[in-house]
């Protein structure tokens, strides 16, 4: 084991870091269920999938207010609550209609999401070698029940509530580096959208695209491939795994 | 499972914390090790337990500058890299005879300390109920460094760095707890110190002891019982996960 330099910034990757919602979860599925749930238990007609897409669709529009400066550092809880009622409204439904704890309940379906089949396994196998972790817009106590319902392994984890930053801000991807003593040159950010890793090389990290070709269902059209020269690519965090340990094929190995 | 109550605080418990020096690690073996080593490399003549227990006696008088504000949050680093140079010339020795490299990766040595036999199996046992991590002084990335070393599995990772105050300050117990999302009262400190518990309980959080009887070598004289009503007190962390997961004798359990 030599190690893994990127080419990017000439340093050898200590840190392998994950954006997570798309790119280790499926919010899609885990959020569609939980609204079909609900929709059912209170005999609503609506499309969960469309339902989740509408709400995931106002995710970065409510944090680029934090972003901005227009207001201070609050919560994905605290995001994605508000946007929820902008979605019923969006459906003719007045969010005023259902008890809050019951709209508080579903917004917590975003603490519980699956993982991609191959993300347990991948983070498990970089583990041996890298510090792994989180690098998500999730602040920390959503990251820790994601990652205890998900089977996680992480090392560390270091919400958004910690910088108080939301990626793309330089902070949001400097701050963790600091946090575990490395230069930003030594941690990589692992993600399956582009401009996420464009912010990460702003930043000064080593990045690697995933390719999540169904986070946004069947008929995805974005980020279905690399759209710069990262420094790494994969289909999966195990093949990201496979090139950052640099283990060659049975056969080729020298006895 | 019906979970566990802690009486102090009237909360069920969700996230169980633990001091780190002295309760997960044993520090005055790793320390004396590395002491021992360098002395070798270095012809030097003395002896690496009290040497070990010199520089861990400068360790709350310097954390104490932080605390009453006289200096602002430097990282334990910083402090054993200058304790280390005043023991040296207690021992009527001149640092600067030293590289400054080698004293800095004797410092290091403070992050690749041996767990206690029951650390990682009482903490992966409690990892399936609770929350597991860290409440120490230490930095978020010396106690990375010392969980990947000793197989630590915790859920998360919170150092000093992040709350910038050192215990017992009432910011170093109860930010791990805002960052979780919990109440002070649904957190439990589990420690090896009793002055460490008192600290925790004047913060609110639930609180149990661990006897450590040789943290400080075979004359140990302090710590070496509960010394006030804990919520708990144990004999290793394994003893604390029994009491903590409730789970009967089998002989006891009806079928």
């Amino acid at each position: 084991m030599t190690g893994y330099t990127a080419p990017s910034t000439g340093r050898a990757v200590r840190a392998v870091l994950f954006d997570t919602f798309g790119t280790v979860v499926d919010w899609r599925s885990g959020i569609s269920s939980a609204v079909r749930a609900f929709a059912a238990d209170h005999a609503l007609t609506l499309d969960p999938g469309a339902f989740a897409d509408a709400w995931r669709t106002r995710y970065e529009p409510s944090k680029e207010l934090v972003r901005s400066g227009q207001r201070p550092y609050v919560s994905l809880d605290i995001l994605h609550r508000e946007n929820l009622d902008a979605v019923w409204r969006s459906h003719d439904i007045d969010p005023g209609a259902f008890a809050p704890g019951e709209l508080t309940s579903l917004t917590a379906a975003w603490h519980y999401l699956p993982p991609w089949p191959d993300s347990a396994e991948g983070i498990r196998q970089l583990k041996r070698h890298f510090i792994v972790g989180p690098l998500s817009s999730g602040h920390t106590a959503l990251l820790v029940h994601l990652a205890k319902a998900a089977g996680l392994p992480w090392d560390v984890i270091l919400g958004s509530d910690i910088s108080r930053a939301y990626k793309p801000s330089l902070d949001a991807y400097q701050k963790p580096a600091v946090l575990l003593g490395l230069d930003p040159g030594e941690v990589m950010l692992a993600a399956a959208h582009n401009s996420d890793l464009a912010g990460a090389r702003r930043a000064g990290l080593a990045t690697a695209f995933i390719t999540r070709p169904t986070e946004y269902g069947p008929g995805q059209v974005t980020d279905l491939a690399a759209a710069d020269d990262w420094d790494l690519a994969a289909a999966s965090i195990t093949e990201l795994a496979r090139q950052l340990l640099d283990d060659p094929p049975q056969d080729e190995r020298r006895e």
